[in-house]
């Protein structure tokens, strides 16, 4: 098959997705590059490095059609197969929201906003979202990969590195993502197991 | 020019923008179709009733981002200049969220859910934002008339009939959106305030 592209904006995701995919026993190739800006697909290709940056709007919906119309969106303009990875936060009381804008909420409210959010709801659960979604080219219809942990939302504990990690903990675990240990992360993280089912369906191509 | 055509999802809306349209020196004739869908384009040609229907993603970003993507998709498959329109309502101590987003949490959350997101947070505070764009034709840039109306969000009150209007009271009224006469609403409105900029730029075309 032709060598995938992984799209990604975001370093962190890179880093996780690359750890968790070459663990396995069957390494799983994948050309990357991660950037700044926001949804830029990146082709590097031998001998030369060629590198094409498109930006990809991400659509509002469910987390589903969120992950189908990105991912359907850069094989057209990769012309090519590849993978997109959306990841979303759902809290109980908020019916599942902000769910896939939670990166919004984020970057406008910080830690403590995203806590007094639900200040005025009992609920306090929430879970993790992540959506692979895999697509063989222009015209194909994207296959999904989910992957979701329970938790809850809680005030910020650990090192503030990969965006609202410090305030989901996962269930039973007594511990935010941000203070686990990468390897404690990877093993039981939303992305890890939609990861795992990714890696199930690309090696059986 | 060519007929414009009104791109909407929302019946309230249409009759909303209708009744304010029609009011002025120099009405404006605008081709409309509501319909259950969201986002649906409809496009009405004598002596035959053409309708074709059309799904038109919105995008997340700023409500900005979201207006000029939705209208530039629809001027292209609708081949001709046409207007589109997007409502957010932007809470102040959300940075501006759910912004164009708030039809996705009035769904989820309903009006006392929508009141419960700002128990933790000491200002209710809110702006509703009306964005009209409009866009020449297939590859034109969309130009944005924007109105804002500001107020605060309250336990609702008034006919629930318009999607958030119970819930936001304008500055110096003492009454909802959903207690106004229509009348009354249509003048003081973010719509109507749109509206208004975008007649002056219609008429001189």
């Amino acid at each position: 098959m032709s060598k995938l592209i992984f799209v990604t904006g975001n370093a962190n995701k890179l880093k996780e997705v690359k750890a968790i995919l070459s663990a396995g026993s069957t390494p799983i190739d994948i050309d990357s590059e991660s950037l700044d800006s926001k949804y830029a697909l990146f082709r590097r290709d031998l001998p030369f490095r060629y590198v094409s940056r498109i930006l990809v709007d991400e659509v509002q919906g469910s987390t589903q059609e969120v992950a189908k119309a990105k991912c359907r969106r850069a094989a057209e303009l990769l012309k090519g197969p590849c993978i997109t990875e959306d990841t979303a936060l759902c809290f109980e009381a908020l019916g599942g929201l902000p769910g896939p804008y939670i990166k919004h909420f984020l970057e406008k409210l910080g830690h403590e906003g995203i806590n007094n959010m639900l200040v005025g709801f009992e609920s306090k659960k929430a879970w993790a979202l992540c959506t692979f979604a895999y697509c063989a080219g222009p015209g194909e219809e994207p296959i999904l990969f989910e992957g979701r942990t329970d938790g809850a939302i809680v005030p910020a504990r650990g090192p503030a590195k990969f965006g609202w990690d410090p305030v989901f903990e996962p269930a039973g675990t007594g511990l935010t993502y941000a203070e686990m240990p990468a390897e404690q992360k990877n093993l039981l993280s939303h992305r890890y197991k939609a990861l795992e089912k990714l890696r199930v369906y690309i090696q059986s191509l």
